[in-house]
């Protein structure tokens, strides 16, 4: 396989678009990743999109992509895995560039989420879960969070705090980051007076419903050498799967997913977790990132809530995770997110991330993941 | 790229199958490609489906089958081009094991479209157009067709006994195929005397709504002469697209995308349209099968009629298009049509078509595209 490097990067606005539409978002992202790359041509599009239909009544996502990107003929795939469909965009789009069968793709995520009501959103987002045992029956996704969190906190003895501390971070880095969708300064007694959601989850534990889209262009490593571009390669992608179903799975607190994810990216790597600067984790609620830094082995096992406390997941901790804000602050148009996740690595790998650039980002991770990590892609990104 | 081979085919029972979910569906379909290949283990699952969110509320769809399969862990990537679905998944799965990032692929496609009612799964099939422009403006895919239709009829002369032609034709096959939805002897005046769905069409010019599964096992070919497999090889496929809205086309009878993915596949394989033995093609209206065989280069543009009419296309013709019975005969579960197309080709090839086996099948071409053609994947496979 060849190796591949990102050469160009994109986003929409990301907030309450009203004047946007799926395909608006998209175009604007994508333009931005064009013109990041300086190539005008691309020989094939992957688009990560949780549901067009649920939400926007549109299917058929990819050919109307590249047709309003005025690309209209080349090959155009939508890819969909929940909240983790621009990871498997983003495998997806590597696999085509490195089989040698194109060799400028670009990789897109997309949601466009307001076009209905916050339940109809809720409902829609349900569609992640196993429908028939978990929708049906009326759970929601913070509700599922919410047991995840309680099973952490008594089995680990993780307190409310920790969580809180995630969001309090999260929005610290927000604030640093133009594109973020929130700019606001919490502290934990903020999260802790905010309502409850599913308890013990309150609001500002939970990301919010998001427009918005994200675009990267990928070619052969030789080819971004040739264009005299900043040359970030991807040196590790593992995708991996899990039950839908919560009730399925044999210990609640543990991502499987993307453990397992994480091990393949990190064995195509030859890296393992201490190799790595700083990552991007799916932090939909405050519990999923605490999740997520155990399931990638930065941190032992029950202890992401001690890990965050003690301020290693900060900006200047000893692995920033989040530093755009993650899905709490930067925004969670759901299909969107995983590609955005790249958009953060490789700024801080080219060392353009603004007031809150790593001084030392050789080597940065993404992680995302569908449902409750029913499917997880996990990415590694590195300065060549 | 590694040459590929497909080793194994399997489908469901295809029909209105009120006791199987879409979940039940996938795993019937995967049980009897395993099986079929004599495979227990595949490395990835790639999956394709037009709108498990519209039909089934529920996204999330790769995981859930590959979960219900029993191999829970497997990367399993859906991917969505409406009705071209499966071929695009077929093109992923492809990419897959040429690249070498994978051994054993299983692609399926799946569609469960019963959950709703037949206005719900119009409106859900019309998440196919441009939702803004056509199906928000009320028309669903009927009315789309038979604008094709009058315009192939006022431009080249095509009769509406031609276009009954096409439909007699598919039923006569699917007459021989023990897996169609429809085991039905039609003549001309039974479709002209079927009730008028959008003038030109009537109800017997249209495929149905059907639910069902099929599924493949891919390999490298070295692995398929190791295992001692009959070797169907993928000599070629090409993806394509165009725009959306009927409106926006130049011409309104010519199948761009579907030429354009032809003209890849061709160059690919290294043979034109004469040296195509079979055809599996998209005929959800009897009008797409005429224009299919067009922009494949089986006739002249405007000619598909008559080359009908003429018997071209008959099981004894010179170039027989849809063995199986076609989308119209055999149902068209829409996500999982494209897959059941290569099903039909690998049939044939084999020499284990049964009552309908040609008696020259050494290459065959499958065609499947998404809404009036706005996407296609035409793929060439032969027997080593």
């Amino acid at each position: 396989m060849r190796e591949v490097a990102v050469i160009g990067i994109g986003m929409s606005k990301w907030g309450e678009c009203w004047r946007s539409s799926l395909r608006n978002l998209f175009v604007e992202a994508a333009r931005e990743a064009l013109k990041d790359a300086g190539v005008s041509k691309i020989d094939s599009l992957v688009v990560g999109c949780m549901s067009g239909g649920l939400f926007n009544g549109q299917e058929h996502i990819g050919p109307l992509c590249a047709d309003y990107l005025g690309m209209k003929g080349i090959p155009a795939t939508r890819v969909e895995s929940a909240c983790a469909s621009g990871g498997v965009a983003f495998r997806t789009g590597y696999l085509e560039v490195a089989s040698g069968a194109s060799n400028f793709v670009m990789v897109a995520g997309v949601e466009k989420m307001t076009d209905v009501s916050g339940d109809q959103a809720t409902r829609a987002l349900a569609a992640a879960s196993d429908f028939e045992y978990e929708a049906y029956n009326g759970i929601t996704f913070p509700g599922l969070y919410a047991m995840i969190a309680r099973a952490h906190m008594e089995r680990y003895g993780t307190t409310r705090e920790q969580l809180a501390l995630v969001s309090v971070k999260n929005h610290d880095n927000g604030l640093k980051n133009p594109r973020a969708q929130f700019h606001l300064k919490l502290d934990v007694n903020a999260v802790l007076r905010s309502v409850m959601v599913a308890d013990p989850l309150h609001l500002l534990d939970c990301s919010p419903i998001t427009d918005g889209a994200a675009a990267l262009i990928l070619c052969p490593v030789e080819e971004a050498r040739r264009l005299g571009k900043p040359v970030i390669k991807i040196r590790g992608i593992g995708h991996a799967t899990d039950c839908l179903a919560l009730a399925q799975r044999a210990e609640l607190t543990r991502f499987e997913a993307a453990a397992r994810a994480a091990e393949k990216a990190y064995g195509m790597a030859g890296v393992g977790p201490k190799e790595i600067d700083f990552a991007e984790v799916h932090d939909c609620f405050s519990i999923a990132e605490i999740c997520a830094v155990e399931a990638l082995g930065f941190c032992e096992a029950g202890q992401g809530g001690k890990f965050t406390q003690e301020g290693h997941t900060a900006l200047g901790g000893s692995k920033p995770i989040n530093t755009s804000g993650g899905l709490k602050s930067k925004g969670h148009p759901v299909g969107a997110s995983g590609v955005a996740q790249i958009v953060e690595l490789v700024e801080q790998l080219r060392g353009t991330a603004g007031q809150r650039q790593l001084p030392k980002a050789r080597r940065g991770l993404a992680q995302i993941m569908g449902g409750t990590c029913a499917s997880s892609v996990v990415s590694i990104l590195e300065k060549a």
